[in-house]
């Protein structure tokens, strides 16, 4: 906490501070900045300019009024200049967003993965990622840098995966053959971040949130295997290894069902997709599950059901432990819709009545199946707005 | 995170800085402390030397060499001048201690709480902290504050003691009467803080843990009521509302036995002193169940075994959640000794075994039953020495 003598991180500290404030409140002068942050009048002109120089801030018009004397000028974050590149390497396959410095999916792009050879599978998100940055500079926009979102444990200084046991993968370096394949096609200045999906979908919403977002924030990812990522004091919660979130491997019912990881009676036994579809027909898919809701099948709806009242109990024990001020859920799975989230909100709803307390701002993500591919665009905002 | 104008907030900054980093490595010197800090040698020397002043730090003496010129002396915290006073408001009784700088304990004082009366016990409570607070005084000692730990939810600016189940308090000003009674022994400079129980545990594991202590932190309180306090990023996390860490109330069983809360399948239902005792004969009290523990009691053994096992899928799912660098084991259910711990140990290690993952670091507290009025007078540094 100490001031250092390092200066070009302090100035980018400071300019950070500046952009932030923006973000939390657009229209702000630059005498309300230097106000707000300490600085003086004239530092804040100078970094100001730099920052509408680079494409983050824009002036907004005064509106003529018969007011003697110069208005301070509005500032707000240029939604047109530049942008942040996110990308889901998933299970079910690959996407490739490009937003605004605020969020709004300027472009995606989906291609479902065929094998699961890691070379070829980073061969073509490499293309992919490569057309989106080229396609952002034909329409002369900066890009601050691309994020990749991956479905395991991360080490986020190496850029590998360490592991992801949906894919079959292990220690596969993600990072240095992205970066390889985007230089060959002149994009070698470009960051790049990776990350753990649920931890970045968890950004995406704390980053891209309308208005104050409440803390902490946990993203809750249905799929296959059910994971999360915690926001909290605007950072990451990710714990002594990297691995805090595991919500999927928590204990529900001692003694329960076999779980994936070798123990018993873990959450992911009762909500995963594999063990809702064995309990239906085993190896159903997704959309055959949904069809079968559709049309009332009475023991997809039942088995539907009882995975929704098993995710009401771990939100209500995520609740409890974090006491988190919002919860979103995303994920594949929450395209089982009703039968699977009401019977979820009902039973937390439950909960929180016998413990006399209101129940969290529980939500479905907006960002639908994107939800990751947009977090890992927040990760790159997230990653330059808070250099510290 | 931008400099401000407020220089005196600054200069304790800067104090704390370099009353941290000697806490970490004691025997640095002035010149360790200008490269680590960034401070410049003559800001790090003035304020060192008002540190000295003050009675944080000292100055060893340095051994006669043979050697030419000056050599750096060292520094490092005084365990002689100052210290911290603690409290455990608890539903088992008042506990007061004084502790060094370094949490070594230098007095101890309990009573037994008769009847439940506010007014009363907070005026028992006020004469034990003015008497420890009067001896400090005799012995030159100066008293950096009084930290006071509370059975219940807290509003720590407000100073009050919300809602206490086990106590049946609600809404009770703690501060205030302890502040005014303080006063009336000529005591009246003396800063009080109040915290959660379980939190301030934490706080003392953390700031009085030998060597560098492993983050995130988990507190587990073991008593009538089952709480826990979590330090990460050298701060307590304590959520939206304050209520982070209700581990008792986490469900390890859906549709269990009725909880304290209205809810079914608690931890505390299963773990909680009331819930254990209930099963053996209801209104046993922990020295009888302890009693009948050491006598190999077949009943008292079997109830208190499957109490720990659930206590191990607790920490289990602490683990999973949280990924603590370490989970500290405190509370009166620890007399309860090697037939409860035991096998919530077994059973840890039985999930970390078929997760194929190393468990955490799991220990019982050094401090006993003054885990929380240890960890009263630790919120005291805590706040002093990390002031933003
Ligand atoms: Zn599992
Ligand atoms: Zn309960």
């Amino acid at each position: 906490m100490s001031i250092t003598g390092d200066q070009s991180l302090l100035k980018q500290i400071n300019r950070m501070a500046l952009v932030r404030a923006i973000r939390q409140q657009a229209g702000l002068s630059r005498a309300d900045l230097a106000k707000l942050t300490g600085l003086t009048r004239s530092t804040v002109s100078l970094l100001c300019q730099d920052l509408i120089n680079e494409g983050w801030l824009v002036e907004h018009e005064i509106q003529a009024t018969g007011a003697l004397g110069r208005r301070p000028t509005p500032l707000a974050i240029d939604p047109l200049r530049l942008a942040l590149i996110g990308a889901d390497l998933g299970v079910d396959g690959l996407h490739v967003v490009a937003t605004s410095l605020n969020g709004e999916i300027l472009a995606s792009r989906s291609e479902a993965i065929v094998g699961n050879d890691a070379a070829m599978v980073l061969e073509r998100l490499a293309r992919m990622l490569s057309e989106e940055a080229l396609s952002l500079r034909m329409q002369g926009r900066g890009l601050l840098g691309i994020g990749v979102g991956l479905p395991g444990g991360v080490d986020e200084a190496a850029g590998t995966l360490k592991f992801a046991p949906n894919l079959g993968w292990r220690d596969v370096a993600i990072r240095e053959p992205l970066g390889a394949a985007l230089a060959r096609v002149g994009l070698d200045d470009v960051p790049i971040h990776v990350h753990n999906e649920a931890d970045v979908a968890a950004l995406g919403e704390f980053e891209f949130g309308e208005g104050e977002v409440p803390e902490p924030l946990i993203f809750v990812s249905l799929g296959i295997g059910v994971g999360a990522g915690i926001v909290a004091g605007a950072r990451l919660f990710v714990g002594a290894n990297g691995f805090a979130g595991e919500v999927g491997h928590t204990i529900l019912k001692v003694d329960g069902p076999l779980c994936s990881c070798g123990r018993h009676g873990c959450a992911e036994a009762f909500i995963g997709l594999n063990a809702i579809s064995a309990r239906i027909a085993p190896g159903l898919s997704l959309a055959a599950i949904r069809t079968q809701l559709d049309f009332g099948d009475e023991r997809a709806l039942a088995v539907v059901g009882e995975a929704g009242r098993a995710l009401g109990v771990l939100i209500q024990n995520l609740w409890t432990l974090f006491n988190p001020g919002r919860i979103v859920l995303g994920g594949p799975s929450c395209a089982l819709g009703d039968a699977f989230l009401s019977a979820a909100f009902a039973r937390l709803a439950r909960y929180t009545e016998e413990a006399g307390l209101p129940g969290p701002d529980l939500r479905i993500t907006r960002f639908g199946p994107l939800a990751v591919a947009v977090g890992a665009a927040a990760l790159v905002l997230h990653k330059t707005i808070r250099p510290v």
